[in-house]
């Protein structure tokens, strides 16, 4: 008996219908960073046990918009790009783990299912929004990735916008910022089916990108503004300073990630 | 220290950012179901250990449209309706487990991120979809429920179309069918973090309605198509022979499972 | 020679391209209906020539949802339901022409391309919208239509909410308001496509519907809120006073209207 | 007395909510043009007096999909991209008026209501579809704008592809393609509002770029294929023998045009 087959469900006898595809998933894409202050309280009440805030700059938020295209790695994605290209926004913290820095995405907001469900297995706690981000180009009005020019970047769920960003490029910069530059500290919970009872996926677990290259980062002055919602907290995330902003292109491979403990968040 | 809180990703400290509320769930819906059968041997190969194919008539599939507002226990979605309006499509085959027989939803398209959720959670396979039914209204051309009434039902995904059928009301009807009218029997799957390690989650539940209301099914004649997609295998559950066809209105409340069994699916 | 043929673009050998059908074009659907006061010089600057305020109530406004299937004679539309079904919301006020008083339409968010286009047949003027409204169902939560059931209704375009509203229902009423009572008086506008010449079309016309049917009306109280946007100014007619808010079914047939005159809107 | 104002619908005291800005109008993007021949009859008769078959190679098609940024001449769209972004797809055949060849566009999908305004103005038959394509990237597995890179674009509408396209890249080329090389000779039709008059508007236009600048195009192979669909007459233009494939990007202005002749096209 074959069983059934396929990374992601369905689960079929050829695993064809699979949402997402083995890993290695591969990524080409745009980054809009703004980094920000806010209170390090509004930080550590999004970390659950064992995470505590980072020692340094507890208080820093990346607010991230991206373009992507991605595809595993037949790479057939691309040649039918409707199944390729997402676009996302989200929200970076640091923590502490066992005397370590980590990254830790909060709040993130994706416009296809395979990103979706890429991030059920990653820990990322993805719905549905509507994103955009000018797109530098050589010709015509659109921004070409140079010194004074404006891109803008906005999100929207549920009918409701719920961020939105201008940057304009200063100078090249030696990074694309800190608050995103540590591996990712992500818990992957799914409740019991069981009502009362604990969750029947509770792990904490470390990820990060297997390849990365990337070209010239630059610096940029930015405007950024987040509006209230019923269902979402990102304004919670108040912007008390804004520390920087960055632009850049990037290419990613991501390979998998590594299990650091299980059961110990205290999540409900 | 208080954790964080909420029944689904993003958990925050106020619990207010999760994707759904904690259950009861509640529906209120219409359905058209197709119902036919296929070779059983497309069943087994979707029925991974311990299951099997169901005794009698182990070929018979439904597919089944749904037009939803659903809710939590506040109701607040109802009033704020692009949180509570879904529409799905989906594949249902019955299949044998201890000697009873189980409802199995094998292909599931939605088109809210809310529904994607509740559907990691209930074991159902859903991908995102563009879903439309006719609706019954009491004035201009759209029908009644009614004998002679017709009513389309179309699927489609990642910009394909996969399935449409028309159904014609017959006459008032002693079921709305019988493929999905046991407890349904679904796997939660998710891949461990790790590469090359055994499946994090393998959990065989049952999972069925809590309460249920509706009005009278009706029986119908139809016409059913599917259609063939790269990343889809609907279309391999072919149409042998049109079984039946039904249209009902339902209320329905959803408030948890039981768990069956863990990690035998051997499922890869 | 045959010629291309089509009531609408684009215009083939066949006609069957066309994006709407020649009329009548029929329609089922429900209605949500807030009216309220604002300040009349916020109407009246909305009137061209030759339109003027109306007597009696000038600074009335309507705001409309509505949850349609539509279809030409053929009704093929209604059973490929992504062709029938659309939602628009629409901001109706009164005017006066020779003596008689027309409702017209002065903004109006539709969610199909074959609604955008009848739009600009009949003089609506619009623009793409993300539109929701609560469905009455007979079962679940969902409201019934009676009293002591709430509606929600919002609207939102560019990813901007413009617009929300709940009805509570009140008791069955005479009528379903008064401001989207008359005719219709719409201008048909499209600029030369040579710089700095005078409008190529400026038609005055009169529309209404060509049959109607419809169920009881409902008297509701309400809650309503409009919001700001850069490119939109719904919210300029501000809610000065609530007057009343309406729920009904209905049926209407529409089948072409009257050319009052042309030329003289004075618009740019 | 004001009057309203705007270039398009709605015209207000302002002008602010007017779905387009009077131009000129700017663009940046890339254009997959995929040219083929089909039988020139299935050109002929999409052909409304008093044009005639273009005299050399009459029947060639050039299918176009562009992702575009646009804006009016105060560039805020870009700032705010939803209003800025969309992408097209469209057929494109050359025809012949008073001795000169134009090109004329036959078919065209875009996807938001702006584009669809502009369509309206400058004698586009749009509709909305769904249109996607591989965007080159420098980093990552998408494509680079070089030899041996492959582009995929689609198109679909109503829930159903309509066409599909990968093109690899050959070697830097001379043209973009010539069948959409000439200036546009368009109809702006509109039916008259009242039933059996001739048409309110039967304009025969020209129009082309204000200004243009571009990269290098490229010239590559083409694998292509159209679909049948129930509203769509797009895969009657069938692919007879491909002529070439072309990728270029492009900045664009367009700024008005030259009305040729009215009441003459004999459509319906």
């Amino acid at each position: 008996m074959a069983g059934v087959r396929g990374y992601f469900h369905p689960k079929t006898a050829t695993g064809g219908s699979s949402l997402i595809p083995s890993p290695p998933w591969h990524y080409s894409g745009d980054l809009v960073t703004v980094e920000y202050r806010t209170d390090p309280a509004r930080v550590a009440e999004l970390l659950p046990e064992p995470l505590a805030l980072a020692d340094e700059d507890p208080g820093a938020v990346a607010l991230i918009w991206a373009d992507w295209q991605s595809c595993g790695s037949s790479k057939e994605e691309l040649l039918d790009p409707v199944r390729a290209q997402y676009k996302e926004a989200f929200a970076v913290v640091r923590c502490s783990y066992r005397g370590k820095t980590y990254s830790r995405c909060v709040y993130i907001w994706v416009d296809k299912d395979f990103a979706i469900a890429r991030g059920f297995h990653q820990g990322y706690p993805k719905k549905l929004g509507s994103i955009h981000m000018t797109r530098p180009h050589p010709y015509g009005p659109a921004p070409r990735i140079e010194a004074g020019a404006s891109f803008g970047a906005t999100l929207a769920a549920a009918d409701r916008r719920l961020a939105e960003a201008v940057i304009t490029l200063r100078e090249p910069a030696e990074t694309n910022g800190f608050v995103n530059g540590h591996p990712m500290a992500h818990h992957r919970w799914l409740p019991s089916i069981e009502k009362g009872k604990r969750l029947a996926l509770d792990e904490l677990i470390e990820t990060g990108s297997a390849s990365f290259e990337a070209g010239q980062p630059w610096s940029a002055d930015a405007e950024l503004a987040l509006f209230e919602a019923p269902t979402e907290e990102l304004a919670r995330l108040e912007v008390h300073e804004l520390i920087g902003a960055y632009y850049r292109q990037v290419g990613v491979s991501w390979d998998g990630g590594t299990l650091l403990e299980t059961g110990t968040s205290g999540a409900e």
